[in-house]
Order: structure tokens, then sequence, then C-alpha cells
């Protein structure tokens, strides 16, 4: 299993700073795209869990003016051989001191690279390690 | 790309249930070997960012009684091709009524499948639909 192939790396790349753009611009048809249509997309958002792709587009419909304004602080690729992907992403919404992270899994597919999968949360206050957040 | 060829999935699905049942065991020698011993594996606590297998051992051995005791609701697993899956999870913890949610990458290596990356969260009380969580 080779990790981090350039070229893969270069795609995905690509592919996260047009994600990143459509997010920030609400363009929900972009969002669409790039995400896998089929019944095995998950995401799990930072306030409810999708699953399929017609769930997650009917959350992208009803969210009143898309994804809140952030500064994304850190970005790590890893390409997984030449035919997929994750993306780990660190935020900061404006007016927010919390910390957000997004975690994508991409594959290469027939019509481009989508997201199989994603995960958006905010950090909680503190590291687990003195004790569990409920 | 294949999605959920039947013996990958199998096989995901073994190591899924070793690594909760460890998880539940706080037996951190085999939760450090089912992750991927290397500078690209990413975790995403609840509570914490860690970049790299030494970060995520390191955390491992500070968290006092390991992860907190749960229940799985419901476990999703997706295999991409023969070579990678992904593993969706939500659960509840003891004490808590709050959702969390688990999302591992797997990729298969020389040494068996091991988690790339991983991202756990709480969720947000309410759906991001009406107003962001800040």
């Amino acid at each position: 299993m080779e990790l981090n192939n350039p070229e893969t790396l270069r795609q995905v790349e690509a592919c996260s700073d047009l994600y990143e753009r459509a997010l920030a611009e609400n363009d929900v048809q972009v969002l669409d795209d790039l995400f896998w249509n089929g019944p095995e997309v998950v995401r799990y958002g930072v306030g409810e869990n999708l699953y399929g792709a017609e769930e997650i587009a009917a959350f992208r419909r009803s969210r009143k003016g898309g994804s809140p304004p952030r500064r994304n602080l850190r970005r790590t690729i890893t390409a997984i051989g030449t035919e997929s992907a994750v993306v780990s992403l660190e935020f900061q919404r404006e007016g927010s001191d919390r910390i957000g992270r997004q975690m994508q899994t991409w594959i290469r597919t027939d019509n481009g690279w989508k997201i199989l999968a994603a995960h958006v949360s905010l950090m909680a206050a503190r590291p687990e390690t003195e004790r569990p957040a409920l």
C-alpha cells in the first residue's frame, strides 16, 4: 500500500480546494456533485447524522445560509494508493473560539473524485485525558 | 471502483469488532496495533486533535480509565475496492444522552488492516438547519 502518491495528492488537493470554495459560497450544486451519489455515503455533521445522498442533499437545501463562515487552520491530505484519500482539516467559525474538525474520505470514480464519507464536529473544550466530555 | 466487496467487508467487520472489544477493555496494546504506525495517521478525538502514531499512543496512555463505557447504536461499513474501507458508528456513553459518532478509514497493509484516520465526536444538541452551533 503506497501512501501519498504525489499525483494523487495533487488531484485530491485540487478537489478539496474546490469543495472549500463551494462551501464558502454555499454552491449546493457543486457540493452535491462532489459527494458520492449513492446510498453508501455517510455524513456526520456538527448536529446531524445523514445516510445516503438524498439525506445529505436535503440537509444542504434546508440549512439557512449554508455552512457558517469559517477560517481553515490546518489541512492534511493522505493519499491511499491512487484510488482513495483522506482529507483532515481544522477550522474555526466566525464568532466562535471552538476548534472545528472536518474529515473526508474521497474515492476516485469514473466521474472524478467524490466524498464517500465525511465527519464534521466541534471539539470539546478540554482534552479527555482528565475526564470524559459528557 | 467497486464498493462493498463481500470478502473485504467481512474482514473489516472482524477488525472493527476487535477494535471495539479492545476499546471497551482499554487494551492499549491492541488499540496501538490496529492504528497505522506512522506519521500519516490522524485521530480527531472528542477533545483533542492528534497527528502521528506517537501522539495517539501517548494520548491512550494518559487517558485515565480509557474510553468511557459506551453502547454502540448503529454501524455502517463501506468497503472501497479491496484495499480500504470506512467504518461509521453511532454510540451513546453511559450517563449521557448525547449521540456520539466515530468514523474510521481503514487500509489493508502487509501487517493486516490498520486505521489510517479516525474522528470521534459528540453531536450538538440540535441539527444545524435552523442555526449554527457555536
